[in-house]
């Protein structure tokens, strides 16, 4: 298949997108039937009494009693194999904190739609009423069965830590949080080819992350997961840079990093920092304008910046620019080098679904971090393009098969695929999303 | 729109339905993509930057404020309020008892194109690993604000009775346990029609109903909510004859019927009541045979038989027209007038979402008894047709313009919407589902 035959769709802005706030309500009001951004439709005919009695009662018995005999006839008899739960309970949507489950619903909705997408999956939004992250571990491990995997998505941090962690021990299908790993391997992604650009090795570059968030703890993890050593990194927050045993503003994560991390306990801020310990990569994923200009020129040059904050970055493009940064990636669609999750999730799900795996685990990320730094083709590799687009399919098919391998060599999967199968598979999905139910799209503008 | 535009498919069989094990694991294995019956979809393209921009960061911002300010615009710009979650944990599946929530879930996927096939409705399994019915109502209230209603299904008794009662009390949308209600639905409906097929009055009509499970009690409940005569009413389980303060085998569900049923404490096992209550209707949710040809003969002739436990009724129907019996209803598909609860739940939720409904009340329930009942024409209306057919796409609509009819007069409803627009948008949902969803079912056999 040619690279142009995998394009999603018919155009590629990189200016800046305008909009206005009717734009929005009419996207998701407009449509037919019902509102809102996602459907649920039947595979399967219902036309005669046959139909109804293999799809119901008492048919449909034989496929339950085979699946009661043997669990894992799920995947064969039921759509969960290509099912992905995404559950939030809204404490953190975008930046507008916590808003409420209704209120949080576009944006799963927004979620199950790129799922569909771009990776060709059934995801089902689920908004759960609720804060206590005990509960919120239970409601969750409650509903696994309903799913072959589990986005979790916008829950406050420090939460959102430990409810990952719980669920996965306690269920048998992926467990991903997206604010955590999806801007955490997007940007290793980048850190990647930019540190190719600059002509720098991976295994000695020396990163400042600054921002203790769900994402600033999550790239932190893996960075050292990719290859950065741990004397190479420094976390950084509004308490300074963080060192173990630091006496303010410690938490569980942020004391596991300091096990790793600057070893030689450099205290200071982040100006003081970066001028003793003369980083490659600053990378920010905490407030607006926290970098300056003169930190830059204090780095170990050329000096590669990431400032994801979003809407407004550590530092503006231009101005890292100014400064001497050779590369200046943000959280933004109207500047090149967009760190963009959209990236992550649906390879990596998809590799993870058709593999049937039972977990999400490092080996699988650190090969959906390499397999999107390699989408970029070496000659198209610049300044200006150290990630690829996501409108571009065959991304999301490399990272897919990345992934599933991992999943394979390190033994967490139920059923064993070929990459021949996992091309032929992805294509056949793409196809049949291409033809038949992009299309629906456009009529649904009709009634 | 005639009568003949209505129908779902090309055939209706009336025959006994053939089919082996395999074509059921075939029916359920052999879709694209990823098995199973069911999918999710994307109502909005995905082609362009602003596409990303409008369906997810940072556009999305803008729709989800508006419902943060007001919570009721999730109906406008999410897919809420055509969605209905399926909630089970399988511990009474079908007549396969307790199989566990991955082997219920080919059932709840079959629901779940039940009730896109029929009404339109867009609706999504969650199975629940979880047999402790408060937590069962945790789980269900925290997962709520997902759906514009809830279907509960094959959730054991008595867990099923206090889960429907509580998760109702503490939700403002919709909740409906299909088990009860969606059987106590048709069967009401059916009992009209016999009676007038019989030529006897609703009101002044005796029935002994067998079997005090989910359906049983429900049956019992509808009765009395849609007029028929608690001295009319007896309630018969493996103990005999239901009356207040009966000292053995009693529980919350059956005390309640009893307080307004049976007022003469009347005892003893079915045979020995039937002598005694002559009742025009015989009822059975129960066992294989507990009907006999002697009790037909004992009853206030013509009897009218409805012996709907699966898939052995309490009598054949053979059986009981030689013992005399002018009508009889089974849960079976290869016998005429068949109690199918498919009838029910498609119709009272496109019903309940049309108008945004906050629960289900007595008066929707009622509404759609009678307006199934009236789905049969007089001129059809005989002893072998007492029920629609399932596959007549009007009679959900029919049921639908009752039962929103119903909550707007009850004023539980969140938006008033006239009949004729109820029916408008149930014929656009049927388009849009027989000229564009449909045809994909057949195509995905060529992927």
């Amino acid at each position: 298949m040619s690279e142009a035959s995998f394009d999603a769709g018919h155009e590629k802005k990189d200016a800046l997108v305008k909009y206005t706030d009717q734009d929005v309500l009419d996207y998701h009001s407009k449509n037919f039937p019902g509102n809102g951004k996602i459907y649920i439709g039947s595979k399967t005919s219902l036309a005669t009494t046959l139909d109804l009695t293999l799809a119901y009662s008492p048919g449909v018995a034989v496929a339950c009693k085979v699946i009661e005999k043997e669990e894992e006839k799920v995947y064969d008899q039921c759509a969960v194999g290509n099912t992905v739960g995404i559950i939030s309970n809204c404490t953190r949507v975008l930046g507008l904190g916590d808003i409420g489950p209704r209120a949080g619903l576009p944006v799963m909705e927004g979620k199950a739609i790129l799922f569909k997408g771009f990776g060709f999956i059934d995801a089902f939004p689920i908004v759960l009423n609720e804060k206590d992250p005990d509960k919120i571990i239970d409601h969750c491990v409650a509903i696994a069965k309903s799913f072959g995997g589990i986005n979790l998505e916008d829950i406050r941090k420090p939460d959102c830590f430990k409810i990952e962690e719980e669920v996965q021990k306690r269920v048998d299908i992926p467990v991903w949080h997206d604010d955590q790993w999806g801007t955490a391997l997007v940007t290793v992604a980048g850190i990647i080819n930019a540190l190719k650009v600059a002509g720098k090795k991976f295994k000695d570059a020396r990163i400042t992350m600054t921002g203790s968030g769900a994402s600033g703890i999550a790239i932190s993890r893996m960075l050292l997961m990719a290859g950065i050593q741990g004397k190479n990194l420094i976390l950084n927050d509004r308490n300074g840079a963080v060192y173990e045993g630091r006496p303010k503003g410690m938490d569980f994560a942020k004391e596991k990093i300091a096990k790793n991390t600057n070893p030689d306990h450099l205290e200071g801020d982040l100006a003081t920092i970066v001028k003793k310990f003369t980083p490659d990569i600053m990378i920010g994923a905490s407030n607006p304008k926290m970098f300056t200009a003169n930190m830059i020129k204090d780095m170990n040059g050329p000096p590669i910046i990431f400032a994801i904050a979003n809407p407004v970055p550590e530092i503006w493009p231009e101005d890292a620019f100014d400064a001497g940064a050779i590369i200046c990636a943000t959280g933004r669609s109207d500047y090149k080098n967009q760190i963009n999750n959209v990236l992550g999730f649906p390879g990596v799900f998809r590799g993870a679904l058709d593999v049937r795996a039972k977990t999400v685990n490092k080996e699988m990320k650190v090969a959906a971090a390499n397999s999107l730094a390699d989408s970029v083709p070496e000659d198209q590799l610049s300044k200006d393009m150290i990630i690829p687009s996501p409108l571009n399919h065959k991304v999301y098919l490399e990272e897919a098969v990345a992934v599933a391998e991992a999943a394979m060599r390190t033994e967490i999967h139920r059923i064993n695929r070929t990459a021949d199968w996992i091309r032929e598979h992805f294509e056949k999905l793409r196809n049949f999303y291409m033809d038949n139910e992009n299309p629906i799209i456009e009529k649904r503008k009709n009634y």
